[in-house]
């Protein structure tokens, strides 16, 4: 059904319908000018995300997926699966209420939203988040933006810049798959076995709030692996005041992406995507170490089997280019 | 400048310079992956707004501002003080966090974008709130989302769905100069003094948020009008189940827009954007009389000097509509 035929309080109505139930007993559920509802005891913790048709995804990976459902259905997953890491990395948080603003362009039926938010509701329906609103217009292309509300216990919010030259670093699992997956699918090439795996690990990535919440016990610094490991550790090591050396050989990286692509190093470096939690350690832990944190003066450093790497910074993610 | 020469860090951190000075107290100001703060005591109330570029505004607007600057910081103001409204239309709330995503396509300077931040500054200082972070991405065209959240005691929280057969109807505002603004700046032709007036009155949208806490002390509903008068009370009328007889003649309406449009009536009935408040009460009170609540199978009728007006579907904001 086109959208256009139903109209914006028509489609709003529908999703008003769909998440309704859940939200019995709040003072003011989704479907008024705002939403209200008791405040955690808790802190707030508050993060934002945009995804933008041909900037982030495009509808020409719609082939690449099973069928036109689980396209929309792993890009709903998706679009609040990176707010949720960006809470996990906070530590301890446990989200709560997001808010989804959608520009919907007329190529999109009204099926196609219905099974983005079925992949919301994966997330939502886990997690136990409600739905707090949102706003929805025309677009000329796909556009999306969730911000996610959460609280987190004072005492166990960590921050980027805890850091402390003789902790050491860990990662919570693999780097490099998701962005072999985005290169595949910007390839438009018919994917391989392996390649449907990569392209899988790049639209569902790991939601890490059960391991934020364990590393939130013995972490001096936190951040989400979104940019890739270089632009992560620089992060870190920038709010900090450190410096840091990584040993790549030491990264979890999968099977498959070795076997399938000699430059694995530049998906691990640079890719980004991954969503996994970096964060540094003075405690023993169940975690990859991958390095560890030496004084600023000494510089941010990757290594590979003792050989040190040259970091080309014209591959960072920089937020400025399409795919 | 150029923002691709600037790249997504750094654009970041001129803004996270520019508003950090106000977060000295909070647990994890903006900069982190999330930002965290302490949780109001009353309740929390949450909206949010997208403004899309050849939807909601166009560039070719500029001309007809004093200069590019000042366009972009009216910009910055507006997509603000829309979320405010959201807010004001709930009672008693209290802005407190904002978060900001920007879709910034290459024909946007880093000037465009500081004016733009300009104009939201006017309302986070007047009203206190904290920028509690973002997002920002390369885009085709200029894209704008704003999520708001702030707090509201629990005993004043006034919904959409509590008018009663017998209330009146009150509005807190003159209605029709701000859409009477955007066909001026939609027709493209150089504007009078007058059209003048109404596209400032498009610009820059009134914030009701001291009007709303007095009017939470008597109102059983209230609305934002954004959407239009017609639309305003259809939602109050739908939620509360109840019908309306409104009379257009009792309506504040401005000399100008009466001396400027014959059709004056249509603004007023369908045109949006003046972001007054719509309430019902049963209390006198110091805002214009419009109408009252009656029955719902009376259904909802709206007059102009005894005669009943017909209602023209068509003219209704649907959203799903460029401009």
């Amino acid at each position: 059904m086109k959208i256009s035929n139903l109209g914006e309080y028509n489609l709003i109505k529908r999703f008003v319908k769909r998440f309704l139930p859940t939200q019995k007993n709040l003072l003011v559920p989704i479907g008024d000018d705002s939403f209200v509802a008791r405040s955690p005891k808790d802190c707030i913790v508050i993060t934002t995300d945009l995804l933008i048709e041909n900037v982030h995804f495009s509808l020409n990976w719609v082939k690449f997926s099973k069928n036109r459902k689980e396209f929309f259905k792993a890009l709903g997953y998706k679009s609040l699966a990176v707010n949720i890491s960006d809470l996990s990395a906070m530590g301890c948080a446990k989200p709560l209420y997001c808010i989804i603003s959608l520009g919907i362009p007329e190529y999109l039926t009204v099926e196609d939203i219905e099974n983005f938010y079925s992949g919301i509701e994966i997330l939502t329906k886990k997690f136990n988040i409600l739905i707090a609103g949102g706003d929805t217009n025309s677009a000329a292309s796909f556009i999306i933006n969730i911000g996610l509300i959460g609280s987190t216990p004072e005492d166990k919010i960590i921050k980027r810049s805890g850091a402390k030259p003789g902790n050491r670093i860990y990662v919570s699992g693999e780097l490099g798959d998701a962005s072999a997956g985005l290169k595949i699918l910007q390839s438009q090439q018919y994917p391989t076995k392996d390649g449907r795996y990569f392209i899988k690990k790049h639209l569902y990535p790991p939601v890490r709030i059960k391991e934020g919440k364990i590393i939130s016990k013995y972490a001096t610094s936190m951040i989400d692996c979104s940019d890739g490991l270089v632009n992560s550790i620089k992060l870190i090591c920038e709010s900090s005041k450190v410096g840091a050396n990584v040993y790549i050989e030491k990264v979890p990286v999968s099977e498959k992406l070795k076997k399938n692509f000699s430059n694995w190093q530049e998906f691990v470096l640079y890719g980004g995507e991954d969503y996994e939690l970096i964060f540094t350690s003075d405690k023993k832990n169940k975690f990859e170490c991958i390095g560890e944190i030496i004084p600023k003066k000494s510089g941010i450093n990757f290594f590979y089997n003792g050989r040190k790497i040259k970091i080309q910074k014209e591959k960072l993610i920089h937020h400025f280019k399409s795919i």
